[in-house]
């Protein structure tokens, strides 16, 4: 028997483009309308199944003036760009625990384009979290719960937090690797372990993945094997620091005749080449370093923005290595 | 029972540098001695296994005053880099069929200061690569069989080459992706045909990847997963095109403490930073594309090399796809 599950696919397989949500952590997410325009255009065409616009982040924190429109998604702004939204392309928008007025600032669904709110959290705050998905599916969305920087959290406490959460109405379970650090043994476990936790109450299973180690796409492809069926990219991987799962290798891999590959390399050429030239994201060496060490990308993206720290690799490294 | 086996280590796995070799694909092997010298102080200090000086390629193909001196390897160049190379470090060239004078370019061992000889082929070349295998293993060194662009060979020629390969003195059976088209469920399906043929007669296996879809470390981890002992990598991930597994993911990843990452981020930050501004390598666009067609990269190398093509991502999209 022909053993090639690569060429075939699942139809239950979807994709979330989170381009201008995580990408706009590289530009306090002041995108211009024509590439928030372009990136939304590129999804419809490309048959992408959920476009994450941004955060619905707390105004008080995240000051208006600030910030691009993108951190807090009103009405208005997300309107302008996708008018009613008329297309297959679900709208999402992310809501963080401890960063979001979420009580006020998600509208009922009848009132909003978004689609989906995505929860966001550390595993000290589940229970904030549970108290946002209950609120979000209330208000009529569908909801997901991302518990984020898994790799660094005790065993115990994720099948507690997945054991609360499998009894939420969130439907999908969200593998979060923030800090780009896991290999695939661990993707396939935290897999099967999400998997298992959700199975009684329907829930299925997503990936999120950073790029640190040039494992971010390895492991979207690792954590599809095993079983996730919602999946994160983001085009040219744009993300903080090392970005994320580049959407291009993700679509190129899919073997779902509805998924087009041309809209994306378009994109490339006219948004994300462009901004390359502006901004830095990608697997550099200070990012390898943080991925191994699974630690928090920050102190590599401050050596980076530091002209005179950015090419002293081995300077990072130990200072890294013998703080830990 | 716990299950966390990224975290221990198997003594047998080996790891062979291959920055010089085919990283001089990309300047002629042109390397400066001090290049040179460097990256093989740093394979001592960091405990790698092998490195890979360069080709013995023939020098009625490859004129030597068109060529650096890492395209021959001839033993005075060698040995104004290692000297006698009293290390733990075996030194290694490769000889491709059709463009080696093996007969007389490969000494004999006691000759050299080589210890390695690995022949890589393609698939219809088999017949010289056993001839080649014999003759090297005659004179005395260690040697592999490298079967190159496997993606792109049928099943039952790949089957009857590792068939008579099986049969030959070389140690090790290295699985090529020369693409960089392969995804991990073609990797491990690989990995597991060249040890069913090399059991009996005791051979290890081995993984050279390409990164034109940033898959060259995990499908390294992929392939070391399902028993690959001997796997190659470039400092900074130099290579062709989109280059090499990096090799300061993948000493990051093995847990061996005989490996050592530092001097690894030493040649990144003093000799692969400074040649990455001029030249250039890595998972570009265009070779995301031909590794996604499962094509050799030279139409990429071309557009690549090209300013007024270099950008131009969907027309180069849409010539390969077109012109499948």
């Amino acid at each position: 028997m022909a053993i090639a599950p690569w060429i075939t696919y699942r139809p239950e397989l979807k994709v979330l483009d989170c381009t201008i949500r995580d990408g706009g952590l590289i530009n306090d997410h002041m995108f211009d309308d024509g590439f928030v325009q372009a990136v939304y255009n590129a999804c419809v065409e490309a048959g992408i199944d959920y476009m994450e616009l941004g955060y619905k982040a707390s105004k008080k924190l995240f000051a208006p003036d600030e910030f691009g429109a993108w951190k807090h998604c009103d009405e208005d702004d997300m309107r302008r760009i996708v008018g009613e939204n008329r297309t297959d392309l679900k709208l999402t928008a992310m809501a963080d625990a401890g960063k979001s007025d979420w009580r006020t600032d998600i509208l009922p669904k009848k009132e909003s384009v978004l689609d989906v709110i995505r929860v966001a959290f550390y595993v000290h705050q589940v229970s904030e979290a549970v108290d946002m998905i209950r609120c979000a599916a209330d208000r009529g969305y569908e909801v997901t719960a991302n518990l984020m920087a898994v790799s660094t959290a005790q065993e115990k406490e994720v099948d507690q937090a997945l054991e609360v959460l499998a009894e939420t109405p969130a439907g999908t379970l969200v593998v979060v690797d923030s800090f780009g650090s896991l290999y695939a043994e661990q993707v396939e476990l935290l897999v099967k372990k999400y998997l298992k936790y959700g199975e009684a109450t329907g829930k299925v299973v997503g990936m999120h993945a950073h790029n640190n180690q040039q494992l971010a796409f390895a492991n979207t492809i690792e954590a599809i094997i095993h079983g996730a069926n919602r999946v994160d990219a983001s085009m040219g991987g744009l993300g903080r620091g090392a970005g994320n799962c580049p959407m291009e290798l993700l679509i190129g891999f899919l073997r779902n005749p509805k998924f087009k590959l041309r809209p994306i390399y378009q994109v490339l050429e006219s948004c994300l080449l462009p901004l390359s030239r502006q901004v830095e994201w990608g697997p550099l060496p200070q990012y390898n370093i943080t991925g191994q060490c699974n630690q928090h990308p920050r102190e590599a993206m401050a050596a980076r923005a530091d002209a005179q720290r950015r090419d002293k690799y081995v300077e990072f490294y130990d200072r890294l290595v013998n703080d830990v």
